[in-house]
């Protein structure tokens, strides 16, 4: 079997996510070559020996370019912040490795629109982490509306609601530094409702927003590693520069009307990631906390006996279901990294395209951007 | 148009809700005869004043001999304690008058047997007041099921959960006094869910229980007006003489198996009568705080979109919906005692039985006493 | 006892809503006058004579001109449709007639200017049908948001999704004609939601919206008497001329962010009213089609056991409860209406302001003119 | 760090899900000692080699006695049918392996018995797998329960409700065996009830139940391979010899009352494990389905704002929780058999008792061994 070898960079939160499906893709998937954790990249040297050990890795690099350049790396895996996105991105690919990079792909359509542009001369794979594509509720939706099992759709809505940084007192981490990130909320959480939308309802044609960032300084922090971090300097503040909450209506291509909303002030919601569909034959609601089930009102059922259905996706007739266990037996988070690269190794075993690639991430920066000038000025904004 | 004259008896919660349902009947049902509040009776001579007053009856008596021998009154609504039913009900009848009987019917099954031998015999339309049947939801539960849409039925699983006397020093109200009411838990609650088990599944074959008094004496009360007694004499205990539970299991005669449990000791349940019904083909679910809504599984759509269905039984198609409300205009509690009326009211007008009758009442009766007298003896006693 | 007498205008799903109120307020609330029903008003004789019986009026009237005039109405009750609103509510006022008219006040701000004017300067009581503040939950919510137990309230986020007209051949009715109700699903559903806003969340000051029509022209139908029109010409079609679809986003004077979306084409969402608001300290959710269910997440619980409760506020302290049933025994959306005209004819007989009043109606209809405006505009309007 | 090396017997759905447990461990928890997936076993040399290569093994056996008495395995892990547990625990326990064995502990209460003293007088560390105990959600209710949160415990309520052999054309495999596995759903489904009550609620004092079979022949199987058999023999049938359903009723040492119901016949139900604990403080309801979520009524809360509480059990302070992800990244069925080898491979390593024991799985197989006896005499046995 066929060995694919694995560099990745990062190993903070979606390090740890990614080196998980490394290491269970072959256990579960018969994928048609191996994944091998090849090597881990980090700039601090313990740090990054710690996640070796701990993930499974066989070798560690503190310099990416080191990373790059080994002969024994196949694809390259993009988990750093965003502001890093594009120099690693580039000279991978320039370096013909595939690439597999975390959303949002660029800190802006530009830089969007250099990487997939060089995935593409490079004739590398290339993919971009909207994991949620992967649980089987959201392949079962999007197979029901192929299938036109919604009809014309009229209706999206989208929430991405958490509470993190609710408390004012929370410091000022790198997701709130927009130098690093690029955006709050917006990129950060409607990056994966725009994906979902275009993977489920079709391209967008114009949007308009508003954002707003409720606590405007916050506790500096001396080293940020991530979303838990605590050790802060309550004496002395910094500036918020990323927004709090984004919301934006949209119209798409095909007639439908969109509502969107990211916010990390939503008390009491924890990672609220939820949808509904509204379309002349049927509807679907979708919570990813919940996310084992996708709820479908079928509007051809006998209109006495219409109803809501809770249907529970863990049949093994359902995507990826088989692989794991009997029915009932539910999914969690990680799973769908697990969905997605094993789908990434496919793509770059058999030499088919990867899904969602390079020009996914690319749309939903063109529309993270048209958004981010729709509250500049006002109004709406045409995509593209 | 034909006028029916209604003397009740008891202006307790039960009387508030069955004045209710006489006012209402007729603004909203094309009933074929028109219900007077003719006269209301109880003890007291100033309560049963307020309360012909506030529920809009033209008359009083203090003594239900006298309402019943009234020419002007057409039947008898039976609201009273347990332990008055059977004198009332016996007197009623013998002098023609159609009878209307909150359950439990009787206090025991030869209560109930013989009132149901006299209704019978005096030939008067006779019902109980197992108000529930009369939810739209339940309706459509018992076409379904008469549709065989649930094909064989292999389990119930009916739950009646209170919490109104988990407290201690709540005091020993009449429903608390064996001598009043019979029985606690059982033949309060339990006696629904054998009505609605009997309605839906069948008849029942055997059964076997156990029951609990978690509280045994509790402050005595000088008048005791219902649920809400507060006034007590804290300082002086009687004797809890009923069940604060009764759980049992049955087997009914087509092959289904089933549990019961009635609690008033199930914290956080107010009025939580839920039950679920599993068949070959499909099942149901209902819980009464959510009353408009009934649960579906159909085994028979396509296996990937199944799914327990969220029914919202509102729809003007569906049994006594068109007769309210636009569909989402959700109906309550006391809309089943209205449905219950128009129904007396028309078996009463056209002549036709009346459902459920005191044939139900006494099978219902037959059952608590089966279920104490397994109790009693530890092991299954056969119904009948 | 005092006497409180009423003159209704309309006989539709509203008129009987009404009607029903009308009559059941004395029987279950200890209010200071008595509700007659004194008159009904409608423009075709046998219709309303029809519900002169069936709602239990007294007499009735063909020309709302004679309603008016005559001595024995205490108050005039408007649920005609909103084009017709105006004119009789000024007569109303004029003649010293309190005011009761149902929403949206006006076909625009103007006309509900004009209204709020006459009632002020006659000094009547005047009162706007936005029902739903009248349901318990909806009392619970906007009692905690005053104790500040949400604190600073960061997000609203409401809904109203119906879909009653997904079905292209359903007819050209009333409410789809913009000279006779002025508005479609805005000013039908936003207005709700609008008044909800800023009855639990506070003023709004800027608002940015889009609207659609997703199916433009429908088969006419000769007498439209409603939602349920059945009768139709299926060859002859006419233009929609209202919207199926509004959507907006807000900013609130107090720092909060809000979404607002009405719909007629959301498939299975019957009467899908809901929303959800963020504070500080807590957050709150509501959906009327469980309409004696709230839920709270309080952020102060003990870390480990925090979560959305679902309150049932059927609890007798809860507002309005003690006067209907016991705990657990839930209410129905006619019983807003009940506490909406107990309110009133509190307000009339003591001589204390009606709440919400026509202000609260003016404001509804600035705010959907304004959202009107930003659709026309493509940008951000400034309320007020 | 320290060694264990695991020597698995079995490869079917249990085999899987302990597997990936041993590999997972280490990568997510900061275990003194390393499990290594050191040698499988199985009858079937190919089928035991393909599995080895699947789950990561180094080695393998085709006979359970060789693979005790290789040197290099420290635990005996025991996922074969239940009437091969006795055989491969006793050679394991006497030849001083620590042993993990999968519930029912025995076919019986003498075989488990057998057991328990083997392990204690070999003083070997010995385990059952009754996995829904380390799920977080469970870990929080057992907390709660300590704390004295729910107060004095009245009921118990456990439900695990399937529906895989609805359809009678399902063939007999060899969970229908009574040889082979003992028993029905009752050892299967009420085993894992039974130790969550006695883990909840404490210690059972007497039982009375009912059991049924309603398909009694089903088509015979060649090679049955777990619930997913498809191959049968459609025209030969054979007896099924366990029970598809088994209800009982139970009464508690500290005075609770239980009902516990398992079946394989409820349509629409997968994995359908819940549970309900009402106590004089509080309650407690868990759905393995959603097994993130714990749902808590406080009885101490504000009365005003008193409601079951939907608590997400996913935040770090929650045990196991901060191992995985962030808040709201919800786990799965999976991590259970994660938890529970960390703390198996825990109590090796640092010489403490493993938790549940074969203590508890004796006294499972006590309990469900008075509930068939208690079936077949109809009257209610004592415990021990």
């Amino acid at each position: 079997m066929k060995n694919i070898n694995a560099g990745l960079v990062g190993y903070g939160f979606m390090g740890k996510a990614h080196s998980n499906a490394f290491r269970q893709v072959n256990h579960f998937f018969d994928a048609d070559a191996k994944i091998n954790l090849t090597a881990i990249c980090g700039r601090n040297k313990s740090s990054v020996q710690d996640a070796m050990d701990k993930f499974g890795f066989c070798s560690y690099e503190t310099d990416y370019r080191n990373l790059i350049k080994r002969d024994d790396i196949d694809f390259i895996d993009v988990t750093a912040p965003s502001n890093a996105h594009m120099e690693i991105v580039m000279m991978a690919t320039e370096n013909k490795k595939h690439v597999f990079c975390e959303k949002p792909l660029g800190m802006n359509k530009q830089e969007a629109k250099e990487m997939l542009d060089s995935a593409l001369k490079n004739k590398v794979k290339h993919q971009v982490g909207f994991n949620y594509r992967f649980a089987p509720a959201i392949r079962l939706a999007k197979k029901m509306i192929d299938e036109g099992k919604l009809g014309t759709i009229y209706h999206f809505r989208g929430l991405y609601l958490q509470d993190w940084i609710v408390d004012p007192s929370f410091p000022l981490v790198w997701r709130l530094d927009k130098k690093v990130c690029g955006s709050g909320a917006n990129g950060d959480l409607n990056a994966h409702m725009i994906d979902l939308a275009r993977y489920l309802v079709g391209e967008i044609d114009k949007v308009t927003g508003t954002s707003k960032t409720f606590i405007k300084s916050r506790p500096v922090v001396e080293h940020s590693t991530g979303l838990n971090a605590k050790s802060s300097h309550p004496d002395r503040f910094g500036e918020v520069t990323v927004d709090d909450t984004t919301l934006f209506l949209a119209h798409f291509s095909n007639g439908a009307v969109g509502s969107f909303e990211a916010t990390r002030f939503a008390t009491g919601r924890k990672n609220g990631m939820s949808f509904e569909i509204n379309g002349s034959k049927g509807s679907i609601r979708f919570e990813f906390e919940r996310m084992n089930e996708l709820q479908y009102f079928c509007n051809e059922d006998d209109e006495r006996l219409r109803g809501f259905r809770v249907i529970q996706v863990t049949d093994s007739f359902h995507e990826y279901a088989a692989n794991w266990w009997p029915v009932g037996h539910v999914l969690g988070y990680e799973h769908t990294f697990v969905h997605e690269f094993f789908e990434f190794a496919q793509s770059i075993t058999n030499d088919i395209p990867a899904i969602p690639d390079f020009h996914d991430g690319y749309m939903c920066n063109v529309i993270l951007d048209c958004v981010d000038l729709s509250i500049k000025e006002n109004t709406w904004i045409n995509i593209g």
